[in-house]
């Protein structure tokens, strides 16, 4: 059997042999092999690096006393950084696991999309977690940015997760039963001290003492900052995150406070890149320099032909995300369609394919040539003198007698005509192809060892045949040829293409499935297919994870596992948020829905299945595991317990605990509930316990889980179902389109929630200006419209003062200012709100003085919506834009009755006085008010026919214009009649 | 060539080979292998443990920025700790040289005496530096105790220091030019970190911030020992134990506070490691348990012979250190003495040598067995009852009649007379030799894998002949045999011994030199020939590091190095102290004494001469580039720059720093020398300057050299002779039999420094008591005391009143209390010292109360020894004696001369009054004060023939014995009369 320490040994002979230098871990605490100065330093700046180390790094969030069988507060990273990148390094690291003695065609290897990021550092890369039959065992990742640098040349950073890939090859439930070393297990060299570090890091560390060491390594970091000296400005700044990780562990971090930190972490972070890049120039870069690769050469010459033919193009990368493949797929269509079209190429039908690791373009019977044309250059006009007309024609080697006439705008002008034949098909397609490769871009951009392409993950190779012949594109370091790779783990990775017109079928024999369609078909009939018949996929359900799992894979293979019917007993929510968001399998349900035992997951390629199966299924268990013992230890905690730990979770600095604030949305939601007449026992029970699972182990480790599980433990905890859903929905909505709200109870929690997010924050943190909104305000605010929206018990409710209700609780002052840039917020989200779901935006503007009760706003726009076609309203409307437009803005509507004579304007009088007796100002009914108002569209016509409004004497104008004024003010708490446009 | 990382690569596979754990380095900054856990706890409780590891070890203190070639603030050492002591771990740790292709017959290596201790955690060990070609690679060493508990079993911590090994092998002559991996320098991996880390800890870390961290840290240490959790409180000892390695570096810590932290450190150690080894019990010692060896079983039967043969014995050792192997030899000779002395068995002369590795016992002629004797029992007196005579009988087996008659005290009693015979050498010597090797001691014992010995170093091997026959000897799990043991890299390192008789020749012919004295002769001849002609060696002056030498080696080679002349720059002190005392090399000298760029190693055994040569070389020139470095940086700073750096050094936390300390001596110097005039310019320019070159590099590093820099860079400063000699005197003496000032300036700097030194540190921490003595409180009053006693000029100097002008000058209050118990501390420190010069007990009792002037008591001695046969004196002693007898303690020197009426009352009572007169009571001369005294004589003994002291009258008994009184106290200011024994 492989021992730990062995496989440790081998990893670094693997790589030292590929030239890697050997490093020790980092001397001070660090979470990740990232950090450790052979990484974050020397991936910045111009010189070559290639590191291996081993770095035990350290989780304090990770701690579980040594109980959990895959979570330690300290694992073991391997890290290996190449730079520049090597241009195979997928490769190389396929060779590292098989020295690891890991067959790597039995096994499902797979390369599943994962952008890495580190605020605190100011880095991000993009690339892959390395799947071993579903476990995670690698963080592979080309390195982009640096404390807030581009990295040029990026490096490829491949990190290995030690334990897991040990107890994977051994077997092992349990990370203490790994064989360490020959006899000795992982438990006995390494569990006391995961036992006891888990201690401090969970109970015992001293929160004030941790504080202080925060702050004093960050004055030692900025000091050496000062100082010029970043390799002791970087060790701070480690010792600055970890201090921060074990307050964060003992939950003493506020949101606001990790805001700061990281800030002050990225800030120091991204001084020390800069010093250090400085300090190495100054040093004159003692690693030499990194040298771009050369352009490529052209496999040949472009060849000719007579006779349509098939264009095939292949574009090879490394393993793209699915969207990303999505997205390239339709860019490929639309670069070559446009390309074409700027040719004079005849030819049929362009389809284009994807798969992960390829973009296919089969263009049907091109021309060998392209048409021949006439082409015209336009010259002087024919009035032009002799010297002109001559030296146009001298200017393009002609003589005038060769120019012809032809009318411009109706001038006769001479043009010469210049008969140009076509190209020949492999040429054009040349230029076309080279441009299509350099247009395609992604929504997330890397840099790879290409001195000039950036791309979502690299490109590594382009195929492209007109017929038989290869078409010599060339685009910076690539050269077109006619080879293509199939899965790497094939026996043959790399095989030649006869012609244009076999490829895909080329591509099919060796298992690999080009078209998207294809494969999803193959994914759902072969998952039904292995369900059958106990159990059924929801595919509809399902579908958009099953076009992930399509474009993961090249080659689907389908393959059925189970998984213990005890971890049945966990909540459906949290075995299905497993399998979907952290595994992709696809859940297995019975005719009644409920799930089974099992689950669907699909390999990539012709695995050994049995292997494979059993490799997932181990991944599976021990993430139930995980859950069961938090689910476990959450259980055995009574709601109010829970809740009693949100004092020690603080909301930000001066808003308090996380209970503080859960207090204050109890209180409002039965203030709110009252003033509506809505409160219930549910709801002040509610109002007790609401957020308290944000106190469960669960929901602190899977947080897309909140609510979710309060219902859970809430009914468990023997709570009334009205309370469970209550404090489920509390949290609703989640995201954009997620549920929400649908009992009175849980309406107001949310409510109450987010007033007292956004009245809190907006006091203290400020509103979120520009893309920089780290509480999430934004969509707090969404939230709070989008439950006043849907809950019509609120439709009296205002949202102003509801915010002033929460205001008043908040433990620090709200000012009036900053209550009507809350409202002023709220009111452009809703306008942003009502445009994006496709209402006119004028019609939007003139309801939106409603935006405190964005469900009278919804009213209006439906009413609206059907006024616009209503003559009556289109004469109201008519009548009193009328009247607004000539009354001067500002102008009261008062007028002195006894200065109006004509009869026009008695008419007026009579007529609005009448209708304003008879209008209801509350009344926000559009209908009823072009009812109301009707009577007026006379009076006001004839008023406009027959009187002057600007009358010499000052008083009649002044008594007009209050009258228009009065009509104009009608509608006034109805519209913004002025936003609408008819 | 070996690259460093392939080096690392080798000896961890090379241990791993052997049983080891490998781990990874610890995540805090570490200042040595053993500090990390898998050492410093594993080596407690009775697990075994085997590990290997790298640990890149940081001593803020050798940070010199990269640019000394040889000293890094991180260093890279290789850590192995064997627990338990496998029974051969030199032989083990040889392989590991081999495995690095380090040919060890050809190199010199040598385990050389280093005893290992960390005040600051409670540990030490027994062991060696490992010399290769007199670089020190490695420690190697038998751990005994950590966080002061003792360690059973004990361990073997072995730790290369892999720079230098590499350094060594790649021929590189500077750290930076190290291949670190193929085409990488070390330099280019670890230049920049070395440099900036070194301004870290020697210019910009924080003073005030790493204050803090330090208190901090010890704050969680404690509160994890509180929490019972070892782990990460010995995390926190080691980050407190970083803390104040850079504050020390940074020039911050005073002998109070070091002495405070160490004590700190210790106990949260020893804490930790009380706890470690509770938590291991409850956890039922999860890696088992380490079992005793098996006693051993004798070779075979123990031979007879018929005729007198030679007895060898020989006691094979690991490395002895040279005072131990003296004293050994010394306790092998008697041990054997009186265990032969204990037997009958007949034996010619004992001679006893002794090389490290081994002591050897010859014995001439033991005889074949023991004569034959009678064995005589005492029984009942013959007056006994018959039943008491039989029973005595039949208890031994034989009739009453078959009892004698001997008569004891004078009584009969009946006896037995049994007739016993002699044992059979070999039998007998079996016995006599388990004594002798059971009741060996050292000053320092060590435990090893045995479970009963304990010795210097561990005992691995006995060999024990009595002519051809072995001696089966056994003690514990030793068994003796016939092998011997030649070097260990012999081409036959083990050999058969034919008889005793021919044991030394085998040896010899094999190259080992058993007899000291014929090694030494072979190291001085060898020696002088190699210098010869040109230079000389101090055989005389540098005898007893020859005789250091002569005990480090069994197969002495001497070699004659060179260095480069420019080195003769720097002072001679510096130089020889290197060669001495850092390298055990013996200076050579032109015949004018002058330093030769020259010098003799003795290598152990047939090396390769010119790599050990070259070896040697450059480990010399390595250690003078470093004192080069710091001379250099030193003359580049003005001695009153050095002085202002002392302000930076505190002395204690309340006595103030080294400049003010160095301030209160020059004014002190300076006050006693105008009380005696004794002042001059020289003195106060001196006391300006006294204590600058602690302020110097070189001293900081090589403390040894204080006052000696202090000279050299007063004249380089150019300051006259008289006060660079007086800044070198102030620090006289160094230690017992240091040379003493001879110049005024010197002598009363060096009192001044003891004086102050003695009543600050009494008036703060206290007088040491028992063995401790951290700030050597002893040493500078024994100074103080050789100083004034070496000065006729101090005589009148009274220590304790200058004490007191001392103590005045201090920064805290000084007590009378504490005055006059540092007096008697004063006293009893000589009285100490006259008794270990010989001087008899009572004189020196006698002379005390004049220990203030100490050479006054030296007079006064000096005139005892001659008095003593003194007639005169004898009288006047014996008068005065007699007086002081009679007269009860507490009586008054007065008496009403009225009451006096007897003639030889009134004829003492004239001759008290005359003789009393003429006496000047400030007089301290003995021979003067009997000549003024001789009168009385007479006069006491006629009163005490004539007259009854103790008459009835009590006026007149009163005036008698005020009388006798005055007699009695008239000698009193001169000695101490009753201690006198005559």
């Amino acid at each position: 059997m492989l021992t730990m320490q062995e496989a440790l040994t081998r990893l670094t002979a693997y790589w030292t042999e590929q030239g890697c230098l050997i490093v020790q871990p980092m001397n001070t605490e660090v979470g990740a092999g990232t950090l450790n100065p052979a990484t974050f330093l020397r991936v910045l700046g111009p010189e070559p690096w290639r590191v291996v180390y081993v770095e035990p790094s350290v989780r304090p969030d990770d701690s579980r006393y040594g109980e959990n069988p895959n979570r330690l507060q300290t694992h073991t990273q391997m890290q290996v950084i190449l730079k520049p990148d090597p241009g195979n390094p997928q490769e190389l690291y396929l060779g590292s696991l098989a020295a690891l003695g890991i067959d790597v065609a039995a096994h499902d290897v797979r390369f599943v999309e994962d952008n890495w990021a580190s605020p605190a550092l100011g880095a991000w890369g993009l690339g892959w977690e390395v799947w071993l039959d579903g476990l995670e065992i690698t963080q592979f990742t080309y390195f982009q940015q640096a404390g807030g640098l581009n990295l040029d040349p990026p490096s490829v950073e491949i990190t290995y997760g030690i334990e897991r890939i040990i107890m994977a090859l051994q077997d092992k439930q349990h990370f203490k039963e790994i064989e360490y070393a020959p006899g000795v297990s992982y438990g006995e060299v390494f569990g006391q001290a995961e036992y006891e570090m888990s201690r401090y890091y969970l109970d015992d560390a001293d929160i004030d003492a941790n504080r202080r060491l925060l702050e004093l390594y960050a004055g030692e970091a900025q000091r050496m900052i000062d100082a010029g000296l970043p390799v002791p400005a970087h060790s701070y700044v480690l010792k600055c995150s970890q201090a921060f990780n074990v307050l964060d562990s003992r939950g003493a971090v506020s949101t606001a406070e990790r805001a700061s930190e990281f800030a002050r972490m990225r800030r120091l972070a991204g001084e020390v890149a800069k010093l250090w890049v400085a300090r190495r120039a100054e040093l004159e870069h003692p690693l030499g320099l990194v040298a771009d690769l050369e352009p490529a050469r052209p496999a040949g010459a472009a060849q000719t032909g007579d006779r349509p033919r098939t264009l095939l193009f292949e574009i090879g990368a490394e393993e793209l995300p699915p969207a990303e493949l999505r997205n390239a797929r339709a860019q490929l269509q639309r670069l070559l369609t446009e390309g074409l079209a700027a040719t004079r190429l005849e030819h049929g039908e362009i389809r284009v394919f994807g798969t992960p690791r390829r973009l296919i373009a089969v263009v049907q019977a091109v021309a060998a040539r392209e048409e021949d044309f006439v082409r015209t250059v336009r010259g002087p006009k024919t009035s032009a003198p002799a010297k002109a007309i001559e030296g146009f024609a001298r200017g393009h080697g002609v003589t005038p007698e060769e120019l012809a006439t032809e009318e411009f705008n109706g001038v006769p002008h001479l043009v010469l005509r210049k008969q140009e034949s076509g190209g020949a098909a492999p040429q054009v397609l040349t230029a076309v192809l080279a441009k299509v490769v350099g247009g395609l871009r992604s929504a997330k951009n890397m840099r790879w060892n290409d001195p000039k392409l950036a791309f979502s993950r690299p490109l590594r190779w382009l195929t492209a045949l007109w017929g038989d012949d290869v078409v010599p594109v060339t685009v910076s370091t690539l050269a077109a040829g006619r080879q293509t790779r199939l899965l790497r783990t094939a026996a043959t990775p790399i095989v030649e293409i006869a012609s244009a017109e076999t490829f895909v079928e080329t591509l099919g024999v060796n298992g690999i499935v080009a078209d998207h369609d294809d494969r999803r078909e193959l994914i759902v009939v072969g998952a039904q297919d292995l369900v059958y018949p106990d159990g059924r996929i929801d595919v509809a359900g399902e579908s958009a994870l099953i076009d992930q799992i399509t474009d993961l894979v090249e080659q689907p293979l389908p393959l059925l596992g189970t998984f213990d019917e005890g971890y049945l007993t966990l909540p459906d929510a949290v075995l299905t948020t497993v399998m979907r968001k952290h595994q992709r399998y696809l859940p297995v349900r019975d005719e009644d829905g409920k799930l089974l035992p099992m689950f669907v997951t699909v390999a990539n390629g012709p695995v050994d299945v049995e292997l494979v199966r059993t490799g997932n299924e181990a991944v599976l268990r021990a993430r139930y595991e995980d859950a069961r013992f938090f689910y476990r230890a959450d259980l055995d905690t009574a709601p109010a317990d829970m809740r009693a730990k949100l004092t020690r979770l603080t909301f930000t600095d001066k808003l308090g605990s996380m209970a503080d604030r859960a207090d204050r949305i109890g209180t409002l939601a039965g203030q709110l509930g009252e003033r509506l007449g809505l409160g219930s026992p549910a709801l002040t029970r509610a109002a007790e316990l609401v957020k308290f699972d944000l106190g469960s182990q669960l929901v602190t480790e899977m947080t897309s889980l909140a609510g979710v599980m309060a219902r859970d433990y809430a009914l468990r905890a023997g709570e009334s179902r009205a309370v469970a859903e209550a404090v489920f929905e509390a949290e609703l909505p989640r995201n954009t389109g997620d549920a929400l709200p649908r009992t009175i109870p849980g309406a107001l929690l949310s409510l109450a929630d987010r007033l007292d997010l956004v009245t809190g924050l907006a006091a203290t943190v400020g509103l979120p200006t520009g893309s920089s909104d780290p509480f999430a305000v934004r969509r707090a605010v969404l939230g709070l419209l989008a439950v006043h929206r849907s809950t019509p018990e609120f439709a009296s409710l205002s949202l102003v003062e509801a915010l002033s209700v929460a205001a008043a609780a908040q433990p620090v002052p709200v000012s009036a200012e900053v209550l009507a840039a809350t409202g002023d917020f709220l009111a452009k989200r809703l306008e942003q709100m009502l445009t994006e779901e496709g209402q006119p935006v004028d019609r939007v503007r003139a309801v939106l003085p409603h935006f405190a009760r964005p469900s009278v706003a919804d009213t209006l726009l439906a009413q609206l919506a059907t006024a616009v076609g209503d003559a009556d309203f289109a004469s109201v409307t008519a009548a009193i834009q009328r009247a607004r437009r000539i009354v001067p803005e500002g102008t009261p509507a008062t007028y002195d009755v006894g200065a109006l004579k004509e009869p026009a304007e008695l008419a007026l009088h009579d007529a609005v006085t009448t209708v304003r007796a008879a209008l209801d100002p509350a009344l926000i009914d559009l209908p009823r008010f072009v009812t109301a108002t009707g009577p007026l569209v006379g009076p006001v016509n004839t008023f406009f026919d027959d009187v002057l409004v600007m009358a010499d004497d000052p008083a009649i104008r002044a008594a007009r214009l209050g009258l228009l004024a009065t009509v104009r003010d009608l509608g006034d708490g109805l519209l913004d009649w002025p936003a609408l446009r008819l």
